[in-house]
């Protein structure tokens, strides 16, 4: 007799318990301890004053007709044939301080909702990347089954607490549906938290009309987040000042984030780089304000340096360790919640370079208290991969700091006074009532670490980490179940994407 | 016509200059941020009281006649027949703070001098492994070539500051000769201070005479190291007792550090396990100021959870790093240095397993200032082998941190007001003065991270992380040069060491 689909369902769920990464419950992840301060305050004034002098001054340039308006209304001085904007500093910090410190980021599952701002630390997946990589099929372009693929596995594991995003390229659909099938996606296959796309003025209309099938009212707090890049130095264009724009009106969130490549988009020097950075983020923010003063808004950091040799972004460095340390300093001078990134990278295949260099992000990102993490898994070479095998070797990863983060109990208990005592001079505390009574929870549960014995683990075939991973994405993937979500809304979304597709085919969305 | 010698060694040089880290001076590590305390002063004082119960109630076997009557005549309750000692609070409080807060490890050139203490970090090579692995022969056991191999990348590259220890096990040479040979080795080979083994009554006195030679006079500062392991639990054998006392009575410094894994060696719970170490420390440490009050000691700390599964201790866990931030607190308190160690990891190869591992022992012992860093490099596999590839992975993520905590310069000429007016939006800063007057000295030269094109990288041969180390090891090792040691000394070197050889033939060192 074949089994019924209760008893697959179940075989599914003992299945997926032993994957420990799969079975850690949703919940936040806090950084009970005092943010790293590298710089002291003085030299935050610094920064700050220099980069206020820069927009008095300088100012920047916003290729978008709109904003300059919105900028002129406001009062702002405006050149409409250079498209620059001159920020006075008493005028932008009134205007900035509008921004609430922290907000709630809803999930269309309740339960699921997340916390930005204070010491919350929430965790979102890869983002922008064109190329797929995993170990039976190498790197290639991006397709949808990719971006869904990774979307389950984001599902799946709650060291992430804001799924979905540009997650890859979906490359086998025309540019102009990418974000129909993106968010159909996201609405069919997690329940939790959303990215998307804050680019011009079409997809975010078109996310809002999705959601507002699922959650009904949109009014009140924010549903999307969606990325801004300042096209550094000292310039929005119109695609990222229409999504800013756009995304401020309708109460969502725009993560005002300046990509500045020390030495090629902004001075090679990190406080030069971080001036510019200042500079460029403020605009940003002040300009959600003008539109809807106390929209939730975040400071986002993108500085590294330039690899010199190559002319690349350098991930994963020192300097990178100071500017994301410092720019969370500046955001918390503003009272602004903070975003950085976790695993950046430039190896081209999930090794120790990969690893090194995203531990290289993720310590001083958690030590930053950085509210809101995007890149948090899957990264490789330079952003340009999202790889299966670095999913998995990065929320282990993940995993481990959500541990560390609770810390330990003292109590007669745990201080263990009467055992240490019984057991004795030379004895063995692998059998005692003490370590049987804790043995299966007591310390956190590894996913993918190796630790057999050489001979063991020679005989299983002498595996590496990336082969053990490609292992556990697979099994998980295997395992993946969808949320519930009542067939109306997914007629009607499937109805409105059909439908837009036509509408959209062959247009530039950013016109 | 033949290069002169002259030229070789500036060929060599040349070559060598093309090594970012084997261009890194010879200087100081220091954390200049505040340690990070993650458990409050309470918690501290409960881990401390809990431990001066057990050595006032339990007590702690001591399995040396003389270290007994040490004690005794220090007026501990001893019992000869359990080789049981008991220690009273006042009495251990008083004892222990006898010992310096800080002190300088003497190195052969004396520019290599070492400070121990504060917020210095003093970072030592790979120690106590069976096998030596790489990319040419596998994974074998350790061979005096690959001893010296190791010194000489210890020699080469500035990251590491005390040299030697047990890089690896000699197998090829007889087990009494190992430690001449070691030290021999150690004298030829490399300038910088070094790490011997303390164990038992031989091994120390042959240190001893060797370093005569060498250095004339003993008095005044250290010159040597050694780790002295707590047969956990609550128990000190007589090999290390043996080494302890004989170190301190010579002035050199005993690192005191019970191994307990937890689960295993000590209680399943962190609290309870850090309990028993510090008890065990403390007696050691007692110990070397009843022998030569002031003498300098090291508080060690090595406690890791037991992977319930493998049974074997589990390296670069949460876990660990708890363990490692509270000890370096527990020191604190006790105003000694602090010991932890660095490249800690279960992995069989360097891979990415290899890295997050050493990573998550990494940054918690350089945010909890640990003073005496072991096993900085090379560590695979739980400590049985010594990798080549990972040694330069190791060391290339050391030279981050010593960039990493130099932090950077904020000044008019860094903040660089007028370049990016002078840039303005849209601009490049690739060519400007101010980049080109910084771009080869502002970052962090990295020796090893690939940062190339993906076809570039592709069509040289997709080198992963470790392919690229283990041309960087034989460049390094090709280049080496050893420093200038008077011919005189080498001559009294050699003959001692044929003299003891022959006189220890076949003998149990630990007797």
């Amino acid at each position: 007799m074949e089994p019924s689909r209760a008893e697959r369902r179940a075989a599914r769920r003992q299945q997926r318990s032993e994957i420990p990464l799969a079975k850690l419950p949703f919940q936040e992840l806090r950084n009970p301890f005092p943010p790293l301060e590298i710089l002291p305050p003085e030299g935050i004034e610094k920064i700050h004053n220099a980069s206020l002098d820069l927009l008095e001054t300088t100012g920047i340039c916003v290729m978008d007709e709109e904003a300059l308006s919105l900028f002129e209304k406001a009062e702002a001085r405006v050149d409409h044939q250079s498209q620059m904007v001159w920020l006075d500093r008493g005028w932008l910090m009134e205007t900035v301080a509008q921004a609430p410190a922290s907000f709630t980021w809803r999930a269309r599952n309740p339960e699921r909702n997340v916390r930005i701002g204070g010491n919350n630390i929430a965790l979102a997946a890869n983002g922008g990347m064109a190329y797929a990589s995993n170990l039976d099929v190498g790197r290639r372009r991006g397709t949808l089954e990719d971006y869904e693929a990774f979307l389950k596995l984001g599902q799946m594991c709650n060291v992430i607490h804001i799924n979905a995003g540009e997650l890859v390229a979906i490359q086998d659909v025309p540019s102009s549906a990418r974000h129909l099938r993106r968010l159909l996606a996201n609405f069919l296959y997690t329940d939790k938290a959303v990215l998307e796309a804050a680019h011009g003025r079409i997809i975010p209309q078109d996310c809002l009309e999705m959601a507002k099938i699922v959650f009904g009212d949109l009014s009140g707090d924010p549903i999307f987040g969606g990325v801004i890049n300042v096209s550094s130095p000292l310039r929005y264009d119109g695609r990222m000042a229409g999504g800013l724009i756009s995304y401020a009106r309708a109460g969502q969130v725009a993560i005002v984030t300046p990509f500045i490549s020390a030495g090629a988009m902004g001075p090679i020097t990190v406080a030069g780089a971080l001036t510019q950075q200042n500079a460029e983020a403020l605009t940003g923010i002040a300009l959600t304000q003008i539109v809807n003063p106390g929209v939730p808004v975040i400071y986002g950091n993108f500085t590294t340096p330039t690899d010199m040799k190559s002319g690349a972004p350098a991930f994963g460095t020192p300097e990178a360790a100071w500017a994301t340390l410092v720019s969370a300093q500046l955001a918390r001078r503003y009272n602004l919640p903070f975003r950085g990134s976790g695993s950046l990278n430039n190896s081209k295949v999930p090794d120790a370079q990969a690893a090194w260099e995203s531990h290289w992000s993720l310590w001083p990102v958690m030590f930053a208290h950085t509210n809101f993490v995007l890149h948090s898994v899957g990264w490789l070479e330079g952003g340009l991969t999202a790889s299966y095998e670095k999913w998995i070797i990065d929320a282990e990863n993940l995993a481990m700091f959500f541990h560390f983060f609770k810390g330990f109990e003292i109590s007669d208990e745990t201080l263990a006074l009467d055992m240490i005592a019984e057991v004795g001079p030379g004895g063995h505390h692998f059998g005692t009532s003490h370590t049987q009574a804790r043995y299966a929870t007591e310390f956190y549960q590894t996913t993918l670490a190796d630790r057999l014995g050489y001979e063991t683990w020679a005989a299983a075939g002498s595996w590496d980490t990336a082969k053990r991973a490609h292992a556990i994405w697979k099994d998980l993937l295997a395992q993946y179940e969808p949320p519930p979500l009542d067939p109306i809304f997914k007629e009607a979304l499937i109805e409105f994407v059909e439908k837009r597709e036509k509408e959209l085919e062959g247009k530039n969305l950013y016109d």
